[in-house]
């Protein structure tokens, strides 16, 4: 994954965090990783595809993800509920959503959210996808977006060994 | 959810585990869910975008995962480690990949897969999102497979808001 594909990512998530909930967002050390993250109490998934394939995850403390949700819907939230879940995934949504335009010749289309919650989940992208992750900090609590991108000449391999089989 | 877009993922899995696998699933009563499935030890996640978007959850025992592993690798694995991790997210790959090619008209393609472990992980897809589950047995265990696809016309609202703030 190119070093620079992480920019329009970071610039999303400050911006979908400034202009939808009025929170600004510190950023913290862009740190490499291929394995497992250090996930927090929330998180969401959105895959990308099109000339690149790839994966968003935004982990939220549940501080964050409770604060966000207050904003977003306007009511006091006090558990991780349905409405928490579908605010985290509509963040995420947005996060890729604006990302993307910024990565306009990859041509992706994202796809569903998905979000996970319980202690100590894990995310992993697998051995052989690079990917990069920056924690952000902010009134609430702490973040940390990771994104994997594979443009189309690496992602030879999978795809091989799916049409192999068809 | 069309409830006939199930079928090729159905397939699919049956496929793919009895072609790398040697192993033969049979499959249980569908289940229509939009929260959060029950999710099993460790669970590979794909994004599908195209005419249609959508993400395919497979959730897998402990033992069928480590089984599985077992085979794709030619070694004993009695823990759920980075190789299980890889072998997990590559048989989700191939469900996905495989799925897609029976839903030619939806002209999907796969974003790249990511893993859940953690015991208790729960994997929502939203309110708003109908998805499709299926649970399998087979010699080693269970495993659920859960998918939510949502055609072209019926995207628009998430999509329109992430558009309005680009």
């Amino acid at each position: 994954m190119k070093a620079e594909y992480i920019n329009p990512f970071v610039s999303a998530a400050a911006e979908v965090f400034s202009t939808m909930l009025q929170c600004e967002l510190t950023r913290g050390k862009l740190t490499i990783g291929n394995g497992a993250q250090p996930t927090m109490d929330i998180s969401g998934i959105i895959g990308l595809s099109g000339r690149a394939t790839g994966t968003v995850v935004l982990s939220l403390d549940r501080a964050v993800a409770l604060s966000a949700t207050e904003i977003l819907l306007s009511q006091k939230c006090t558990t991780i509920d349905g409405d928490v879940i579908d605010a985290v995934g509509e963040l995420t949504n947005m996060v890729a959503g604006r990302a993307k335009a910024g990565l306009e010749h990859l041509a992706m289309s994202l796809a569903l959210p998905t979000v996970i919650t319980g202690k100590n989940h894990v995310i992993s992208f697998g051995s052989a996808t690079q990917t990069l992750a920056i924690p952000f900090t902010c009134e609430w609590g702490g973040l940390v977006l990771e994104v994997g991108l594979v443009e189309e000449a690496e992602v030879a391999p999978a795809e091989l060994a799916a049409a192999s089989m068809a």
